[in-house]
């Protein structure tokens, strides 16, 4: 890819530049802040990088939303951070309102991206995004099941001290409480782990995944978690950049794939140079089926304050 | 790791030195030839690659065997390789004299090694080993089944279209003909690779994975393969190195594991600094015991050869 | 390496335990914070990030000093950074405090490890832990040049479009406004790079690479600059745990070297598993002769307010 | 890049093959080889690794030369090889046949592509290529001194153990015993090597570099050095299709530049992604010009040769 540009320079924003820099999965990457003068403080200081890392990707950062002309692609992380106790949803009203005027930039000066949304509510604010751009849903989506299954993936490393590099973990639904993690698709080098972890040990990983951000957020406590999220987003930049076909769970608009319309969930896709390739369909047993379901249902709670937010 | 010496500067020791050195898996690579000058030449070829890759990892060759002293790991590949038509069943006559004089040196010069088996017939050769050390099977034990699995995984990554990155497969068994894949656990991201491949492609995979070696050998006819495997070799040094606790397969000497004894065969395994940590046993289903049981038996056939050797 | 510790969880404290932990540098990085649980976060956080940089490198973090136990190194970062218009000079009051508890921390917890220096003002802090440990100078040194060449790297690419790859500066003297900027040994692949930029302009990068740290805090505001600082102590790191025998510039205790003796300055150094080598005595022309004794006359103004400190 | 071939399926074709695959240099290498199937075989091998290095290159191997349809660079690596005691001279009647072939097969599939020669002489084939496609020297120049170069950074690390990350070196003129090691410009982190080496160690170190092909060959007598060439090539493509902007040694066309016209020679340039962007002019003392020219005549003697074998 020639240029990916990054809005929010915030920790997941600058986190981010710094990877796809150092792993050069671009020529140019472009740091877009409201914040004057911050982007161009980020920018340089992980060009100063360059000479470690052995990048020739070059960065520019900005607080005029022109910077992003002509990107490839578009990371989406701006928006308010929830704060110790807040849900993702909580700032749901604050963020859709930055959102808008985003998408307005990219509608401006973007126009052929793919766009891949980090901020919170990742679920909605994709919905969002795909409505006011009207691009279908190969070129709008979002990151969250990533994020949560390495969390579980690092859960399962430490549970059981087996190296991160042979663990696979598949986790559904939307970005939050109700996340659907689908431990029978979790592997240790292709073994599922129930082999290796007793039930009652599998089910605290669950539930712990679930609360994975809040986690971080508690002991942080002046930030949300920004390295594992960067971590993502740029593994699956890697995977469009490098035309990959990987399979990974995105926040995806669905059109009747697992039985639901008009949403926008985290499910299994297939990852490729023009975006999100494919929904790939699972067969659900019922329990995942039901979780699936209640955490749809939670989706849609938020997606329908959307249209209260807007009067 | 300190030191690490290569037992045959073959194309598979030649290609496995370069990997150790520039990924820097220990401080100082040892090539052992009994051709007068030829390891010494690999290794300052491969030396001049340094500037390159960024090593500062030192490489040493000679057809002296004292060169190995001191080693943590020694990886064996010296013997005659197969030719177009042979099995590696064909080459255990010739081998086992060389592999019985190298294992002599490595009890001389190496003594508190870990040994990584490859020459063929590995399982065969493991067991050879393993019996006129007397060590235990930590420190003894072959690859096999870790190059089985990465031709299988390549075989589907063609046949899928899904990155190399996302697919992961198991072979279990002899390595040879009767080799045991295992489908159930062959995944992408963790799905199943049932989910993607018709049974009667897969069963094609299948067949071709078995008789992966032989076709690279039919191909290539003046040489058989040796990127892939001195790949393998590498991943499975990477594993002891860096005392990662991976799950892969090796040759492992069996005591009662999977119903068998006193054989060297390969089964799941876990790779720590220590070498071979445990033997992971997975159920079988009847299809797989069948094919497992069958495989012990190819191994067996060959194991009974040795003492014929011996007179 | 087996343990490296961070002593501050800052963002240079921060950014470094991410590029050790990728990079496998050590088998563990314990971080250390008086916040509570901030360490314990961002080590969690991190470690998240095992799965996509595939790292079975630990992390621990904790409040409890006890955590650096057992570290064959130790990063030091604690202390108030600068803000904008502050010179690095400015925080040394409060940062001594601070740095004198973090030294009996170490001399309790970690009476073995190398003493990597960070937090500013360098040069006059390294001479205080020099000091209280009563160590010798090759466990005890600090980071300054190496950054400060980074930069003049960076804008070296910037100028003239070269790659960053192909781009050598050398930096000495102390790391502030009176720093020694050595361009006739920055070179382009080893071509002087007076060869391809005028005399002015590169006045103006080595003006410009004096003022690097100020400049990124001008931008950031809230923050000092420590993409950069992270990955030139990582890179130092690199260095040691590999045992790479680099010429690298740290701040070290001279002996009369460079004609300076009880102080700590920026010189070129040989770092290897040991620490600091040697120190290596490059012949100074008038100008930079004038430039380094005007940079140790900063530096000893700094020493000389450490005693009326003690008062 | 889209595409990158191969010609000429022997050793350094095939271990270039392997490190643009596992680098990602491209997305595709195809490897032609006039034997039926060995290119296959090679292809097949080095795909099998892709589970290993993880990467998503796919490779084809053939020996219909139609396989190199539509490359961007073509690297040509066919020929016969020096047996020991001969001079890279020595082949040459032999293998501008075989260049000639190879050079119908880039005019009639790639006439777009890059054309980087390896085949030895290498200068001479580099200059017939030149002539026979009538394309400018951008697109048309050859590997020689960055492999020279390679070596002698080599020696340097081994006579003062400094880390191979440090030492840059720089050797012009024809590849053979006339090429001109410029130790003036060779550095350890920007500091001339003559600080570190030696005036009597030096030249050695020069002489050894002007036998460094020879050295191998004699070591490994059946067959020529192959790692360091492959890696240097690699390191040339990386230059162009990361689009880096690299000075590095090329055989280039020249033009009047250091005095010469209408012969190919070693000379410093900048490549980017157009290939050879720039020829740059060092200034010559005298014993540099003096075996400059010396070189240049060696060449032109085998350029001279080239009319000969025309009739």
């Amino acid at each position: 890819m020639n240029k990916i540009s990054i809005i929010g320079a915030g920790r997941v924003g600058e986190t981010t530049a710094q990877i796809l820099a150092e792993e050069e999965l671009c020529r140019e990457v472009a740091l877009y802040d409201v914040r004057e003068d911050a982007a161009a403080g980020i920018a340089l200081d992980i060009f100063q990088t360059a000479p470690f890392f052995e990048f020739d990707c070059r960065l520019r950062g900005s607080h005029d939303p022109a910077v992003i002309a002509g990107s490839d692609l578009v990371v989406v992380t701006a928006g308010f951070p929830r704060k110790p106790g807040m849900s993702r949803s909580d700032v749901l009203a604050a963020n859709v309102r930055i959102i808008d005027e985003v998408t307005d930039h990219i509608l401006a000066h973007a126009p052929d991206a793919i766009v891949l949304v980090v901020s919170n509510p990742v679920d909605t604010l994709t919905y969002r995004i795909a409505q006011r751009t009207g691009w279908p849903r190969q070129r709008v989506f979002g990151q969250a099941g990533v994020l949560d299954a390495s969390r579980m993936a690092a859960f399962i490393a430490e549970e059981t001290g087996f190296s991160a590099l042979d663990i696979t973990t598949l986790v559904l639904g939307g970005h939050g409480d109700t996340m659907v993690p689908m431990p029978r698709y979790c592997t240790i080098n292709g073994v599922p782990v129930s082999h290796f972890i007793a039930p009652d040990r599998l089910a605290a990983i669950i539930d712990r995944t679930r609360q994975g951000g809040a986690e971080i957020l508690a002991l942080r406590k002046n930030s949300s978690a920004y390295d594992a999220p960067a971590a993502a987003v740029a593994a699956m930049v890697d995977a469009i950049s490098n035309n990959r076909r990987r399979l990974m769970p995105c926040v995806a608009m669905l059109d009747g794939e697992y039985g639901e319309r008009d949403i926008a969930m985290g499910v299994p896709c297939v990852l490729d140079e023009q975006g999100l390739a494919q929904v790939v369909e699972l067969e659900l047993n019922d329990e995942e089926r039901a979780n699936f379901t209640q955490s749809a249902a939670s989706v849609r709670a938020d997606i329908g304050r959307l249209a209260e937010l807007d009067h």
